[in-house]
Formats: structure tokens, sequence, C-alpha cells
């Protein structure tokens, strides 16, 4: 963790649970980013007001407006790239994610629908507009090789998306939630043969939820500890996996 | 193939390409079905004629007109249990897909979004639909254990969305499609969780598509008759299993 020199970060969803998790992780690195990127709906709102608090103290971070549209992401990325100047973005983490507690028989298409452009489209189109600066970091790092803090895509995906394990299926179905993030899985697959080629890891990450609270934002204690230890650990070898909080590799 | 006794199928996507070939292998059984369901999207229009013109020959052919919407697929299920009278349905083949020819760079949110409500809520939706008119099949069946002739889900699926294999990358990314296909494979994984209890088999099928022609409905000489092939030897232990048309596991 010391020796994770990462420059530039931006977390969706970072207004609340693992969001929020790692940008205070960040920002109380010994040696802290020059730019953390905060990105939530709606940082004028009443839920942002954890992160304008730690705003407040950290000049290092700023609070980004991201929501799922496309003109949305568009403009996040401009805004970033204002603050980044001449510099590349080190790591673009696609946090922000959606479930709902239907089962098999009373999911339904709009849900479906919901949480499929919030949980998939979503880090498509951020991992879209953010890859001019994903690729000038690239191009601009000494490092060989790919890693987290040359240039990397992380995905928050979940175990419940794991097809072989099936993860918690007594304690939710959440079908919507489950094909969300097995596409989730192949969006980072897809990634990584597609961005590989320019210096930029793609990884799908398990942060390692309470059980009971999938869903809500809360996490296990050690889950976004175990996720900054385990990005720095990562390398070519791991780009397009699916690793949990423990660095452990999950079936698809 | 001989011994395959399917009293009553329903084929979506059933006017063209492989479901076509489907029904085509159905109606020409030495023991054919007593219904076969054939659903498309309009019955009346120019691309439904090769199917008019099979009912024209076979008394056992219903169409039935079936879109994405929540209502048309009620209204569908409604038809069919009007045909059946007091029986079930053994097989529902959910075959109806669509692609598009995007990169993980041109890919938008308008075809990410329509992409996933064919290939995937629509296999759900259907599936909840018939789940009553299966179940009575499976209550109905004197089989033991799993079977498609007994009662079945079968989701047409591809070996495009085995996130393992990232089948045929340098031909086409589709990354829509190959995200469908691979929540489609948990969406059957879930079904298998979920419905097995009630005597209902589910499996996801890649058919064999010629490399060359994803997406346009063509598929190698072997596709159809292999998978008719397939399915009478899938029992309790494939239960959720991703098998393509030669009956081989295939990796999510």
């Amino acid at each position: 963790m010391a020796g994770f020199n990462v420059r530039s970060v931006l977390v969706t969803g970072a207004n609340r649970g693992i969001g929020l998790g790692l940008v205070k992780q960040f920002l109380g690195k010994s040696n802290p980013p020059e730019w953390v990127f905060a990105s939530c709906r709606d940082p004028k709102g009443e839920r942002a007001q954890e992160l304008k608090t730690l705003a407040s103290r950290h000049p290092n971070l700023a609070i980004i407006a991201l929501a799922t549209d496309p003109a949305s992401i568009k403009a996040a990325a401009a805004r970033v790239e204002e603050h980044l100047k001449s510099s590349g973005l080190n790591l673009l983490i696609n946090n922000a994610g959606i479930a709902r507690l239907n089962t098999l028989e009373s999911e339904t298409a709009e849900d479906m629908s919901l949480v499929y452009a919030t949980n998939v489209t979503g880090p498509l189109l951020v991992s879209q507009a953010f890859l001019p600066l994903l690729k000038k970091a690239a191009q601009g790092s000494p490092q060989p090789g790919l890693s987290c803090s040359k240039a990397a895509i992380v995905n928050m995906s979940s175990e419940g998306g794991s097809i072989t394990n099936l993860f918690a299926w007594q304690l939710g179905q959440v079908v919507s939630y489950r094909c969300s993030k097995a596409a989730l899985n192949m969006l980072t697959k897809c990634q990584s043969l597609g961005y590989g080629g320019d210096g930029i890891l793609s990884i799908a990450v398990h942060p390692g939820w309470v059980q009971t609270d999938m869903g809500t934002g809360r996490l296990s204690p050690l889950g976004v500890q175990g996720i900054l230890n385990v990005l720095p650990t990562l390398s070519k070898k791991d780009n397009g996996a699916f690793v949990n909080w423990e660095g452990k590799v999950l079936p698809w």
C-alpha cells in the first residue's frame, strides 16, 4: 500500500458505502493522490454532505456530478480533464451500482432495465468517456506492463454475479442484480482485450459485501481496506480477471 | 431423437434462422408433437410467410404473436393455453435474440438497452408467463427427474457469451451481445435453482453459429439438428448448464 503511487483516481458512486470508503482511504494515504475525483449524481444534495465535508478539509478532493446519461458522463470527463490539466487519469473505479430485491417470479422489465443501465451500461460509457485520459496516463508512465498505478479500470462486481457460485442465492435471488454483474464481468473481460494494448489494466473486483446488506451499500469492515491492498498487487497476468477483496480469483 | 417425446413445444423468434429450423425439425419428426407453437413479433407480416406456408400443411403448428412487452407475452401465454386445453407445455425454447455489430468504442446506451431487453429480459418474462403451463406439464408427467420431454426451459445462448472463451473476439467485439449472453447464462442458472424443484429443467445452449454470420440468423448446417440430438440427452445432472450443439459443456 505504501508503494501504491496513484497520482489521480476517480471513484463513481462515491457519496456512500464502498465508494465513500475508498475515497477516505485514498485521502488518508501517507502518499495521497494529487487528485481524488469523487463522483455522484447530485453533488449539491443532502446525500453528498459527507463528501462536501471531506472536500473542505482536502483540497485534492474534487466532487464531480455524474449520472448514467451519456451527456452527463461526457461533461464529467471534461471537468476531470480541466483539473488534471496535461496529465492523465491513472485509476477509474466504476463503483456506482444498484440492486432491486426481486425474486425470479417478481422480477420486472423495469427493474431489469434500470439495474442494467446503472451497473453495466454506466461503466461501459464512463470507461469510453475517460479512455483518452487513461491512455494519456499509460503513455506518460515510465512503468512497463500493466498496473493500477499506471492506468486501470476497476469494475466493482460481486460474487453474486458468479454464475458458478451463485453466492447467497438463499439470501436473495436478486435476478436483475446477478444478471447485471455477470454482464459486468463480461464487459471487464472485453475491456481487458480491447484496452490492454493501450497499457490499461481492466479488472472486476468483489468487494466483500455483508451478506444481509446486499444492495444497501454496507460492507464488511475488511472490504475497503482489502480492495486497497489488492489493487497494488495486480499486473498484466491479472488483466481481465475477477478477484475478491482478498485477491483470490473468483470463477465466472 | 426417436425416443424424444415432446407433446408440446414453443419456439420464440420462429420465423427465421435457428427458430424456423427448429420448428421444421419438430414438425418433421416421425412422432411429431401434438402442438408446435411458433412465435414471432408479427405473424401477419411478410417475414412470417414461411411459417404461414408451413402452418397450411401442418395443423399441429400454431403461430403465436409475441413481442418483448409484458402485455404481449401474457397474451401469448393465454393463447397457447387455449390450444393446450388441460395439458401443460413441455418445452419452452427462448430462441429470439438480436445482435448489434458495435465495438467497445462504438457501443451505445441505446443498443445496450435494446439487446438486453430482447436477449435477457424477454426470456425472463416469457419464462414467468409460461411457468404455470410448464409446471402443469411437470406435474402431469409420469417421468422421474428432469428432462426436456417432461418440462424444460431452453435458453438459446452463444459461445460469444462465454466470459472464459470470448469466442471470436477478432471477428466481432459485439459487446452488447456478449454482455447479454453472459447475463442470459446467469438467468439460466437462476432458473435452474428456482424451478428445478418444480420439475422443470433449465439449460443454456450454444447453437453453433457460422462464425462470419453472427447475428444474421444463419447457422452451421449441423446446428439445428445438433440441438435436437442434444435435448433428449439432458437430465437432472445438466440442470443449469451451458452446452453446445454437440452436447459439450462450455465454460461460463
